[in-house]
């Protein structure tokens, strides 16, 4: 923790600094100026990203090699290649692993957008998504983040709480209810759950619950099956489920309610944040830049979170996105070899959309005793254009003055007789600017991160592709289930810690 | 951090310790079987708590004695009593103070009950409550908790986006709206802007804005007038925006969507945590306990931050209330004399239902290099009582093993001779566990976190109360924005980082 004396922004915010210290790539802007670095740091941390092979890794990734393994243990073994859901716009593919991924997402498009063609004319107003993590948090993000645009009403049902299905099902009209369900392993037992009780709903309405239930899932799965579905969509295993906004886990719902075309922008956007990450070099490689600042101020200045604080109401299920996608992929403790690591991984990340955290956990962000790395996203334009002057700015104006003000006030502080007013400030942070949040720009967006995430298990030198931890409850509670199976049964509970909490509820 | 290695779970866990450690009270059971405490850890933690006076301070909190200042600085030198909002169901007042605001909050409760009945035949659908932070998120969180129960629709609008108010609007008719409008200060910058453009999209329907918009501020604020409001319900200088959800700013919105009755229920449950956080000794005193297991985890273990994963798709909002709770409280670097403190108060809440976190951030919970105290709830019986059994269970039952297999999981973890199938376990947790989640168990579950977060600030003898932390960018906002209509007029800017942003955009 030594370094975070390193540079006290009090003294060096300038007018020239945040001038200059802004990089432009793909319509976005990247003010750093209120980091806690200056030419020296990002010169060294791009080395340990070159050291790493951090960019060399990258292009891997998006050429399909195996980079979801632990070297010389039994691992998940398998390509990543989330890119090429949406790698069909401009280059020739690098690779024939990834020509063929590209041409099996090529097909589900086409497949999608005969579909929506296809049931126009049933008139559907809703559609209730069933999945849990990944085929929930990125598409539930990416469709609230563009919901200005949807003509339909979407519903989310995640949680194996009977409570979530109650809830929606008092909302809809499931004559005119479209369901997409999706699970790659087509096991997941949240979204079984779900649809099962869907399919009850459905059929006690005399309502035949095949012409109203679609999948999408891995080819030859469980629910890969026609006798069940009104149609079948395909992801495939080189696609984690946290990396699957941009195929047909967020491609079915972003084309029912947007419309196909804005789907193909949203994928075309996402594609020229690939093409960044791939090609570009030092901080115009954005999502690589990110990657390193996160580092510099998780490893080298040891804060232990970061907050994600975007000023826009349309992402207020952004950040639950970024959370599993970077806790699930970087919450790590032993590298791609197996060892053991000594330095801390995937910081916890969280936050909440301003101005709305200002009134929330703010004060800790500017008077508290720990400090917490911030990123702010902004843009200039609203989405619905509809703004009204009040005391001769607009409410746009307003949101974005309060986002300029608070990366302003964490790094300058204020001091003041009364300890109480006081404000330390050198506390860093940056901005991602950009006009408006479009569906090019959301695909962008989304795109950052995915990379930004990626870079960070390239210089961990970790696998952020799997997700092992997360076995350990599942066997854990299919023990305790047969538990309450065994006490239902008046059987004797063999899981003897499952039986201690079951005999004391 | 020496201390984290103190007891090790995997070794201690047994089926005796679960069913041993469980406190019990008002309807709650907490299990603390799987924190890293034993009976001498626990006895120490409550001479702490005797130390610091945290019971005495308690009482006197209650009883409206001046504790929101900083000794021998200005401050804002008053008392702290959300709990007479509530204290109208048996017992004695404890002091002239505590009965005067009682006698207020009464009056209150039944202009609303009035004002309900009046307002019944004009068939409202839909409610809109202006508002942010404390304004919006402990309503918003107790509301969504209970809307189960609810009978009409409610929305919360509280971003100063513009986009926020336009996508409300999207989905009202406003001749069958009614618009709650919360400001203690009458002067909220985010929610007069929302109520303008509220005003002006009534007055476009031709509908006059006063016969809809019902204020709720302080007496005497630019808020309390009759000639703009419907109705006006009063809030005090004593009620913290964080601690006012049982008050009108909470009050309002369940009467009208639950009805009063529910209403009062989940008052009486509040103050049944209240008689808990006054009179009970040890840890009995619920909300005393889980302050000192959170100040043993943080301070003495050395864990940053703590989760919070209620099993209950119900309280979805609720960990967002508990973030502005506790960090907005707690998150202060000086004590209540204003000397600067060497130890880390108010630590960083997160977290996400369950069991959809499981399949998002959990990996780290489980395999990540930093460990996160967490705080699971439960419930035996779902609200809508509408489950389904698949594979010889509810999906209740799910939930319910879901949520004690995560405890035990975390805890006892697994070896394994692949490292990356390695869980360390040794991971705390405990789980506050009840029969239903019901306007009385929410009342009290909120009263327990009010009362948790005034006890950790006792015994790290800071003010929780007040907000200073939040003014320096307000006062910067201003300035950019002063900026802003200095640009539109083609003046010079006179805020010169403000500037060199506004430039730059």
């Amino acid at each position: 923790e030594c370094a975070s004396h390193f540079l006290d922004l009090p003294q060096v915010l300038t007018e020239e600094r945040i001038k200059k210290m802004v990089v432009q790539n793909v319509g976005w802007k990247f003010f750093y100026g209120c980091e806690k670095v200056d030419e020296t740091v990002i010169e060294r941390l791009f080395a340990l990203a070159d050291e790493m092979g951090a960019s060399e890794k990258m292009k891997k990734m998006q050429e399909g090699q195996i980079c979801n393994h632990i070297i010389g243990f039994p691992s998940d073994n398998r390509s990543v290649l989330h890119t090429a859901m949406r790698d069909f716009f401009d280059h020739p593919q690098p690779s024939k692993k990834a020509e063929e991924a590209k041409k099996l997402a090529l097909e589900e498009c086409e497949k999608l957008e005969t579909f929506l063609k296809k049931i126009e004319k049933r008139g559907f107003t809703d559609l209730i998504q069933i999945g849990i993590g990944g085929s929930e948090l990125g598409p539930k993000a990416i469709y609230k983040a563009l919901s200005y645009l949807s003509k339909k009403k979407v519903h989310f049902l995640s949680n194996v709480d009977p409570d979530h299905a109650a809830s929606i099902l008092r909302q809809v009209d499931l004559s005119k209810t479209l369901v997409v369900s999706v699970s790659k392993s087509g096991k997941t037992l949240e979204s079984f759950s779900n649809e099962e009780i869907l399919r009850e709903a459905f059929k006690k309405q005399s309502i035949n619950p095949k012409e109203h239930i679609v999948a999408v899932t891995g080819k030859g799965s469980p629910m890969d099956d026609p006798s069940k579905y009104l149609s079948c969509f395909y992801i495939w295993d080189y696609v984690g489920g946290r990396f699957s906004s941009s195929s047909m886990c967020g491609g079915v719902v972003l084309g029912f309610a947007l419309g196909f075309a804005y789907y193909k922008k949203f994928l075309e956007g996402a594609h020229s944040m690939d093409r960044v990450a791939c090609e570009e070099k030092g901080m115009k490689n954005l999502p690589l830049f990110g990657a390193l600042l996160s580092i510099w101020n998780h490893n080298f200045l040891g804060f232990s979170t970061e907050a994600v604080v975007p000023y826009s109401e349309a992402l207020k299920e952004f950040t639950q996105h970024l959370q599993q996608c970077l806790m699930e992929s970087n919450g790590k403790r032993i590298d791609i070899k197996g060892n053991a690591l000594d330095f801390s991984t995937g910081p916890i990340l969280w936050g909440e959309v301003g101005t709305n955290g200002q009134h929330s956990f703010f004060q800790l962000l500017h008077q508290g005793t720990d400090i917490v790395p911030v990123e702010f996203i902004g843009f200039l334009e609203s989405q619905y254009k509809a703004d009204l002057e009040v005391y001769k700015t607009t409410s746009q104006e307003k949101l974005l003055a309060n986002l300029l003000a608070q990366s302003i006030a964490l790094a300058v502080g204020k001091q003041n007789e009364n300890p109480n007013k006081v404000f330390p400030g050198n506390r860093p942070s940056h901005i991602l600017f950009s006009n408006s949040l479009d569906p090019y720009t959301l695909g962008s967006l989304l795109a950052y991160y995915e990379h930004k995430i990626a870079f960070q298990g390239f210089i961990w030198n970790i696998n952020s592709f799997d997700q092992e931890g997360v076995q350990l409850g599942k066997v854990l509670a299919d023990q305790v289930l047969e538990g309450i199976i065994s006490k239902k049964e008046k059987k004797k509970i063999e899981f003897s810690l499952g039986k201690a909490y079951l005999d004391s509820l």
